[in-house]
């Protein structure tokens, strides 16, 4: 079985990090990881803990191999584990020994996804840094370009494409700190059943093996930038739901973004269009074309995530005994598609993101295409108090009669609406004039709070990004997949 | 990126018909046929047909290079359509210009996703038809093997292990309509909008242009053993949405097959044992262990399947234009996914039923140790109508008394069911005496309509059998893989 | 708990035949028909068949008191039998002996789910007929109605919106059979544990016990309005899978209208237009709104789907034992919500189509500010073969490079093509001129099959018509809840 | 429509705070508090603010009437609002000016929805809140009550009950800072299309008006017991993807106590037994059964919630616009459904675990009839390196044989493995005697960690426990629906 992502373009974006190759070298690492520990532990010697992490190049298995083997036990670490110690005999005899002692295959299996979406989380991290930075200047940029504001596919009021931008990016910044989360994932660690009774057969005779079972296994988590939990989750799922919630959501909220993209960069829209690159959106029978592609995946993407999630919380629903009959199964291509497709995803945001080109002018001219009725709100909430009840109808009523009959006429709705309000005074004495009627259909001039909530979610941005300077991620792993 | 199937055991078994090299076959075989369809129909010499075959082999191509190139257009079609031109202009220039001729992508990836499918039923109904042969063995065999039925966890009343078969086999009867309609997958064909105008202008100035290019895609069918459907279907789903739904309901039909296997093998039940396999099922550390790992993966398979499924209707749902922004692109590795998965499923079912072993001995046991209870509702029905009224209890209610207060005490139960009954005659006029009494604690007595179900289900696996012996499964395409 | 709709806008329209009063009339029905089976089977008195039918109306009975009461046994029928039992027993104490004798819960529930399926599909069926009668007639209206084809948002080629509109309708009609299989849901019949064994226990003594048992059940499933399915289904679930596929399926195909109608009613676009309707679709504080409410709700309901025929598809992988420990309890209400929604969304459906106002004029319009490099398909099938390779551009890179340099300016596109093709002949030996260029260059002779495909949707419209007017409907049950 | 909750037993008990009668309520409360906030704004009298109160009592409002007109618009807000301004003008005229002024529908309902969810925070922390203790008290009582630790269904090693309720309460633990999260649930404030315009037009001439804007959405939050959000949310959507995976989690944790309940009350296991109440798990036709009703309703909506969650997602992925067509209107039901079925949840598993019986004699039983192979982990460890190879078997292999052969016999195991170490010394010199070996064989003795694990658990409980004993929870509003 060889997938190399045919049938998910853009998907190779977020491989390096996930594909079967990054989960081989993830479960090797977390072996070697745990003879380290044994050996920062003193119980093992250094040599082995050398031997074993030499040992542990995914390139020197046969992948495809362990996974067909996997069908034996229903899962790979058994058969990489025999061909791990086969190849670690090979060079050290004497550190084969030390490899696997206490642990479990769930412990094995357990982690080493841990590490992988760990692993991946830092694409992910800098790829939505750069895609922020750039909503960041955009949002800064437009704060005056006005826009439609659409609801339910119409025109509801002006807005700014800034707030807009701004508006992606908030969204975002919301899940920061769950984001945050995926650099605090936690090894797993129980033994057969967690309870860690082999563990603690390695310390026989200690009165506090239990203690030093626990230390041994936060050696292990520090060898490979993970956590140690607060108790055995083998059987209780919410690094994983939590990690791919976290996953569905920046989906989610890129997915948003693609939306927004594909609809205002149809050509009837004009608003937006993706940035171009050699080969891309291009159809060979149809030249005068530019597909959207990098939205289009985006939206892919959004769209897939859910059922991914969905599938992880299913198995978390379904566990039982001290490891369950399937559910656990169920977990670890849906835990790492989503990670794969969220990194791809991040990336193509990204470039989406620095590459996105506006053209005010359509914005502007698409508005007023609409007429001044777009006001309606302002103009009903200036002008209904001032003008009175008339033929049965309330001071609103005609107002918003007015409104829909010259709704594109903007002169026609300027005299109509003073003709209304003739004679009437606004409260602070000024006459209901031609001028200020105009001014009320400026929709620049009804902009609500847009500068203020742009500023908020900048200076929310600048704040992540000195956070960001300030602490360096920890390495994910003393045996990351390029060093190996 | 390279995925081997780590993280999907057993998963290999439905590799061969489904993994991307097969996705890459199709996409050339489909391409390939088209020059042939052209061919045939007199558009275009045989040797181009010839060449167009030659140069379809997948091993030819870089199927890496093609997923990477994918993303450009969102697609694999445009760079395999590239690689394919230049491969074919090497060999016979003239017959590149045959290529791809008024076929659009979305053609070429829904054909080919079709015959995927299609190829992969084939493996998929031979290993339902010999699991199908040994459920209906085990109906046979076991139809007089007492076990006790359960429900919502309890033990209900008793059954036979034949039956139980015999509704697992029924489970996969219901869905062999929906698979014959897997040989009966049609083509895709509309051309860049679903207007076939790129077609028509393969037939200039012909008044009957439109008749034509609907023979020519009957003719192209043909070639790839698929169907002509009644229209376009680029926006309408229904070939994709049953294909997926079919599959789903198998996965669910087997894993409820798994589920009592699961339950059934449990030492403390022992009613059933997954059949041994070197290396299967065995824990290293613990050699005591036999895990029905079979059981796991179809379980494993059937809590996947439905969320496959419903991202080919959330994909279905999201449809607009005459071609969607994302929608489309989530069901290929949806529908090919689930296709794998099944028949995975299918192969594993077929191991799990030809040699499931059945324990009679521990079925009775188990049955007997509920004690006669478990015939609560067969007592009530033969003696409440008896047992006249005392006490302010109704005769039920004191036959139920009696039930509950000798549950698990066969002797005590008959001789405080007679004392009550003492008197009464039965319908017919025979005294209820112990002989009558202990008769109606037989289970083997309570079994309904036992023989008669298991019989109507075998009769209508004969009928399946003769039908698939007398009605040879057309060729799923004239380029196979394996001859490719 | 009480729930009345305020969350599901618009589902009030397929309330009548799927909420709990409708459920509570079907499960009484089902009662019912059972002791009127047993009158027509000679078991039971006529007498306590009309007692039976006179006592089970839904409005004499509490629904919310049953609803609690149904936590102690996990479902409804148990403390609405007891109610019933209690109703009848006021009015006719003998009648009470013949309630539910041989009968299980799960036979009355799942017996009642299908029998609320199985009226909810007669508006549902009267609706899509609606639905697609209006389809029809805007298909063969607007056949020559040009509108820009769009794919990944980005005009393709000419249309007409007759074609879409008959893409609609084909989507509806793929449909058609599967709906179908609605009309025959079977009846749920196996007793406590499948095997049928207190119905045998009603023929005492009774060689073909077993077949008359069966045919009690045939008798149960005319009065219902039920087919009498090959086998019990209790723990195989295809008949529930198959309704909830259908109805997903049939919310896909209107939401895929609703998504193309959401788009084109956008102010930018403006080439359909919802029907207004008193009420609907405006906003109170933007009075020049008119929002496509009914797209908006079809869209939802769409959006929904798929995840209740997940559940269901889930629930059949869960089965276990003679009745599951939970996976059947998920199915009721999500079965219910998929057929209240369905219903709805057929009524939103055919309002929608036949009030949808279409404007030919702007559909050009946005076509022709595409240009003609809309054409580009066809031009470069037509020239590119008739101009000569020159400073190392092939003819179709010379052809393409001039419809992308004038895309959207017609006057000087024709002019650069008719020089780039100066001196050739078209196949029939005519020169390329100007004449020939522009023609090229009319959307309007671009439309492929266009009137074919067309046709072929109509003719497939007046076959399905005929059908449903010579074969009418099998009434639903003999007590349907409008006469109980 | 009218649903009682025929087809979702137990839901009731989470019905008071989440059912329409209860939206209606908040929808009301949201309407009512935002005159307050005003009044304590200053911008409007106090007067109105107490009228609008008055007014606000769901019981004087047609629910149906105001679901039915809800389609009108596509969501309750508008009819409703309509019926609350009559009703208020006909007790205080003058109040109606300040209803809703500034607000859209948007910020009503959504606030409305994280109302809801709020309330219905409470009965759920105090559910959980009971649920942990009683688990805790079941943990430290049987931390040496012996049982068998299963893995993919086999007995694996011993363990105790009192680790397994440990882990069950882990499970819940883990989720208390999510569920902290319920209670700083946002308003939701933005104004017709996020930009606040309307607001900021209630303060007119003010250069401050946007900060002022703010500061009443601060004070309209206070009223109702909510959060200021950082940010408009209307199309980011992160508090109700949260909230939904916080419920789902919730109800994945108590599912899976369930799954375990349901196993081990198996008659074939009964190690545990849910608690009796009248009326609840019992059959009539068979009095004998006890159904694990609780565990059972439990499991349902365990395997409910995971679709649910991924409605939300869903509809996360699908925002466009300043407000989107479809998407939002799939949130209200499937997250209120989500907060009715996690306080029944909560509910049953609380008297589910507070009534949990034991039976410590089984699990003894259980774990003995696996004989002592079950320690085959312990005894391999121990003893392997102690036994020379022989015959081309290594130590461990002849270990393991040994074990194999005497799986379920005590003393024919302990002399094997007596024999096979013959003349063998253990690390510290002692020699392999028949004493040593028996003790290897005894389950008690191989618990590993088991009271540290368990301790560590609990400690966590009595933090948690002291945190809620000290922070009483803030009131949900002010107008809780009891008071209203």
């Amino acid at each position: 079985m060889t997938d190399v992502g045919l049938l998910s373009p853009g998907a190779h974006r977020g491989a390096e990090r996930t594909d079967d190759t990054a989960v081989l070298q993830a479960l090797l690492d977390v072996e070697a990881a745990w003879v380290a520990a044994q050996a920062r532990a003193g119980l093992a010697p250094d040599a082995a803990a050398s031997s074993a992490r030499a040992a542990a190049r995914a390139e020197d298995y046969d992948a495809a191999d362990v996974a067909r083997r996997a069908e034996g036990g229903g899962n790979p670490v058994i058969p990489l584990l025999a061909d791990y110690r086969r190849r670690l005999g090979e060079v050290d005899p004497d550190a084969v020994r030390w490899v696997h002692r206490g642990l479990t295959s769930q412990d094995v299996m357990d982690t080493a996804v841990m590490l992988v979406v760990r692993r991946a989380a830092e694409p992910l991290a800098r790829d939505l840094g750069r895609t922020r930075d750039a909503l960041a200047r955009l949002a800064d940029a437009h704060r005056g370009t006005v826009q439609a504001a659409r609801t339910l596919t119409q025109h509801a009021l002006p807005t700014t494409f800034g707030l807009k931008a701004a508006s992606w990016l908030a969204g975002l910044q919301d899940l920061e700190e769950d984001l945050a989360e995926l650099d605090r994932l936690p090894v797993s660690y129980g033994g057969a059943v967690g309870s860690l009774a082999a563990s603690l057969a390695l310390f026989p005779d200690a009165p506090d093996a239990a203690e030093r079972a626990l230390d041994l296994a936060r050696l292990w988590a520090e060898e490979l930038g993970l956590a140690l939990p607060p108790h055995v989750w083998h059987t209780t799922r919410r690094p994983v739901l939590r990690a791919g919630d976290t996953l569905a959501a920046v989906c989610s909220a890129l997915g948003r973004i693609a939306n927004d993209v594909l609809l205002l960069s149809r050509p009837e829209l004009g608003e937006l269009r993706e940035p171009a690159a050699e080969g891309r959106g291009v159809s060979s029978a149809m030249p005068q074309k530019q597909n959207p592609v990098l939205s289009v995946l985006l939206k892919r993407t959004a769209l897939t995530a859910p059922q991914l999630a969905a599938q992880l919380h299913l198995a978390a629903s379904l566990y039982v005994d001290e490891r369950p009959d399937g559910a656990w199964h169920t977990e670890w291509s849906a835990l790492r598609e989503l990670a794969r497709l969220t990194v791809a995803a991040s990336s193509h945001a990204a470039e989406l993101a620095q590459g996105l080109a506006v053209d005010p002018a359509r914005m502007r001219a698409n508005l007023d295409a609409s007429g001044p009725a777009v006001l309606a709100e302002r103009i009903s909430a200036a002008l209904a108090p001032l003008v009175p009840a008339a033929d049965g109808a309330s001071g609103k009523q005609r107002v918003q009669a007015v409104v829909r009959e010259h709704a594109t006429d903007r002169p026609g709705m300027v005299a109509a609406l003073v003709r209304l309000a003739a004679g009437a005074a606004r409260p602070e004495g000024a006459p209901v004039d031609e001028a200020f009627v105009a001014g009320l259909l400026d929709p620049a001039g009804y902009l609500g709070a847009n500068d203020l909530l742009i500023d908020r979610v900048l200076e929310r941005a600048r704040r992540s990004a000195n956070d960001r300077s300030t602490t360096p991620g920890a390495p994910a792993g003393t045996t990351a997949r390029s060093t190996a």
